[in-house]
């Protein structure tokens, strides 16, 4: 057989470790020929094509991003953008396809499916908000690097006596800040889940300070107050569509100035999380998610993608996986709670 | 409810915040009282008590080791231990206990609890090798640390052209072995649920040196070779004149270079696995424990420890814990076997 | 003898572990007593003191911040400060001062000692901008964690065909940016001390899109260009004085956005670069530091401050530390200005 | 011009980082050609090439290693050895020569100067124990690592009430121990420079155990007590039932076990010390050395090395970096003594 390979969306930590995974089973354990395909969709869209053996996956285990590049190019928006993949996956001697992406990829994934391409998906989302699977690779390095920055925060902020505000991702989901908040000790962790209050979260804030500890508050780049609180600015859209400057962290450090009289500081942590060298378990996941997913094409089950439950890897299908997003329980949030203040 | 707590066994990182969640939470949800026991059964013993208050559990979230002290003492090993910590515990006015430990540790807890003592257990074991729960605090850290030494040593390897073995910890079950190799890209993982074939080893050592990268071994302190082989004992002279002497790790690589006339070195990585800071994963577990721990208690729940399945803590009967060791299953030996030679 | 101690200005990696230096050595070797003064210069002006033993600075090596606490209070700037201070100090009981800060924490320890207080300064910026030391403790710190972010981009840039800028500190000296930016192999680094021609740095950043590299741009937050060229917005003042949202980092983004069609995201590493654990070379510079000062405070050699030249600590006079800004000599950046493009 | 390069001798972090710059500043600024030797002296003796442009030094400044690989060949102790080097310098066209090593590798580039082979020397020690330059890269690697594995010993240590002891790089010379013992908090720090007693050495580990925290002892590998200390061999049972091998880190544990009676664990760190990435440091200094590398060729100045002296890149007679080993002065000792016990 000879399968294709690509990675759609924002990078994560562990898709190179996909990769590998994928190639090296696929070759030396049933044989097949994998060719890549470059910057998600746009690969098989154009007939943008990489070779792709033993060779071009050795030593790419520890590394971050992805060998085969990414976009966010979505086919479904482009006039006869299917047919065009079906053409070149067909020009380019392609039996099967493996998607290593979020919900959009995957959710182009799906449609391919529905349209006999021979599809096997890997779920990617550094915000760990995909459905089905315990966890997705990334999530982890992102909660770590997290972690580590507000274990920084933490020292910097008693000696000021100031509150720091700790900016994370998460436009829709508040896994990351919910996972680095309860690591790292924060004070109060805002998550788009569930909108607060300010005056709690001042409440928080200045109930801390009377400790010799200082407030650390992580929050949610998509958290928000409760209606009619906050009027909220947004900054100005660049060019590519993407609001440039003050996000949820500085407009909550401005307030919490404004209603305690103490100093707040704010660090958005923003791209390092999803750069650099994946962490032991976001590797091992990585490693046997390519593992289930080169399987999977091998056996011939395709319109899935590979999941974890627990401690195995199973298969779901991609519909029940991009039907919708993976939030965060209350109970989850409620145990983090205990910490407040 | 006035409730004892006690860590025993050897350390692993998030023992103190198991210890900072339980009391946290029962002292402002719950408004329980704790008293701490100092070094693991030795405490309760002995009637060696310390303070245990929200104050003491301030700030040591990230901090490895445990504040309460640990020791390997077993009551049951003792003429009248068993009463003599019931005595204690009345003594103390201690109407509950929260023990933290390993299969020895909870072992003595459940001889407890079928005496009348009421008793909540939370698994650790920096081996991951505890029945009933998918995985324990402490060895995601473990595996962190032996990653990154794997990664540190693939480029002294390759500058030498030598093999270099990575000695982990496992003496019965080769958990951290196979995902720190698999994470580590390890040229071979030897573990104590499979007895190895040093031929085949050799032939995995010299595959690799025909590449431009260089073989690693990662080996469990108890690994063995299949009966017969190997027979090289402590304190020989191997071919480059140094000492062999030690544990497998020296052994195997005696054996490799005088098999395969390649310099070989070992690296025992020992103590610094299991000390300092916990990872985020296992900061979130080791709280996560700690929060179903203390409802465990109040609910009045006993004789149970807290596991976690999937993404849920749920509580495990301390029998079932304590029963058999949770090893490596041969189909996960399987997925890593994939990417040795 | 008895003798104070303060910290002043910003925290920094380091503040710790002059502390235990000073102590250790004054108690254990001289039998000297120490006080602490609490938060800078706002101690000994409110006389407010805290225990400063043995004990008290056990443990503190490794943590970052200052057990001090730290305020950017001017006593220059209040009606009667110095003279507040020596009564206070007098009233204490305080024979010698020694204080540990930059700039204008020096600055008044200088004017002290024209005063008449017996007092030694321990140089302090994370800037790494103080004359008369080779370096200051905090910086390395700085810098690897810097150096870290900016080895995480990388993969992230490549993967995504998008230039990253990197903002990091240095107001008025370019030294984080520098170092920062030649360790983690920047595609051009922008500093203070020389104003940049927007053109060439766009044409570097198209250059390196030639390769299947990606440009990552280091920035210090008091980097310009040249006069003329693009109009920087200010934001607005906080009630502290601080500009709030949008830094060089996001012009500079916004203009290679507009000027070459690609993506161009920015990163503000912020307080992250300023807190938790030091590096083991500042850990080592900082003893060091405080092993030299409290040497000085023995011998009475007063109005002075300690400072590293090649490997040795020596002293200088507090003139010499304050008289003027060290920036980054022109042949430094010619240096990196190799690897740029 | 045509320029060779070769690296011999152990590895150490930042080999990498000096190819690139020597590559990157050769080609670009200067116009030169290079081309590689492989793995020391071997290359140049066996007339064993590679090719290196811009292209092969891409991507390599972050790596451990050297792309070029070393061993620790000597062509003086090859009959003829100097003269086929020449033979072969000829033969490949080559100029000049850059010879990145320790004592032994610049010992033969000085023999070969004075045969009128036009060589340039790069320092390069992980034991920083080169005469002539303040430091060398590699060495700031390996205490960063050090002292991270000591960190982590303390809290074990703590927990369990015993000793651990951390053996490190460093034969003839104690910098590793030196700088990571100061920058960890160590107890004890032993050094090959200085004979210890054990008596002492047992006293301080015994006062340390009367506080909460516990004692770590770093030892250089190099290290040894005074004449007629310490008979224990290899191969004994201790006290606790532990056979006691190896180095002298074993040796030790088992000496302060008999003599204490307190348990003591000894963790050997070996070879992740010189793996690895860089720290920012040295990736900065091997940089610089390797830019001064290439002006020292292109200015026509052979028979020298680049050597650091304070914060300047300085050029040294190859006689005066291989004269005598830089040893661990008594002063910089004391100053660290201040912390014993």
């Amino acid at each position: 057989m000879r399968i294709g390979v690509l990675t759609g969306g924002g990078d994560c930590p562990g898709l190179n470790a996909v990769i590998r995974a994928v190639v090296r089973k696929g070759v030396s354990v049933y044989g097949h020929e994998f060719v890549g395909f470059r910057d998600g969709w746009r690969g098989p869209l154009e007939g943008d094509t990489v070779q792709l053996g033993i060779r071009n996956v050795r030593g790419i285990l520890p590394r971050g991003g992805t060998i085969l590049g990414s976009s966010r190019t979505n086919p479904m928006k482009i006039e006869g953008g299917v047919e065009k993949i079906r053409e070149n996956l067909a020009a380019s001697g392609v039996d099967a396809l493996i998607a290593i992406g979020g919900e959009d990829t995957l959710g182009v994934a799906k449609q391919l499916f529905e349209r006999d391409v021979k599809v096997v998906g890997v779920p990617k989302t550094i915000d760990n908000d995909l459905n089905a699977t315990d966890y997705t690779f990334g999530f982890d390095t992102a909660v770590n690097i997290a972690t580590e920055a507000i274990d920084r925060l933490h020292t910097t902020a008693e000696s000021h006596h100031r509150a720091l505000i700790c900016e994370v991702m998460g436009r829709h989901a508040g896994w990351i800040a919910l996972h680095a908040g309860m690591a790292g000790g924060a004070n109060v962790i805002l998550i788009p889940e569930k909108p607060f209050d300010i005056d709690r979260v001042c409440a928080y804030v200045e109930s801390r300070f009377k400790t010799r500890y200082a407030p650390i508050v992580v929050v949610a780049e998509g958290a928000h107050p409760i209606e009619g609180q906050m009027a909220l600015q947004a900054g100005e859209l660049d060019s590519f569509g993407h609001v440039r400057l003050g996000g949820i962290g500085e407009t909550l450090a401005g307030e919490i100035e404004k209603r305690t009289g103490k100093e707040a500081r704010t660090t958005v942590l923003g791209h390092i999380q999803r750069g650099g060298t994946p962490t032991a378990f976001d590797r091992v996941l990585a490693t046997r998610f390519g593992l289930g997913a080169i399987d999977a094409v091998h056996e011939g089950d395709f319109g899935v993608m590979v999941a974890l439950r627990g401690t195995d890897i199973v298969r779901a299908g991609l519909d029940e996986a991009t039907r919708e997003l993976k939030t965060v329980p209350i109970e989850r949030y409620r145990e983090a709670e205990v910490f407040f203040g």
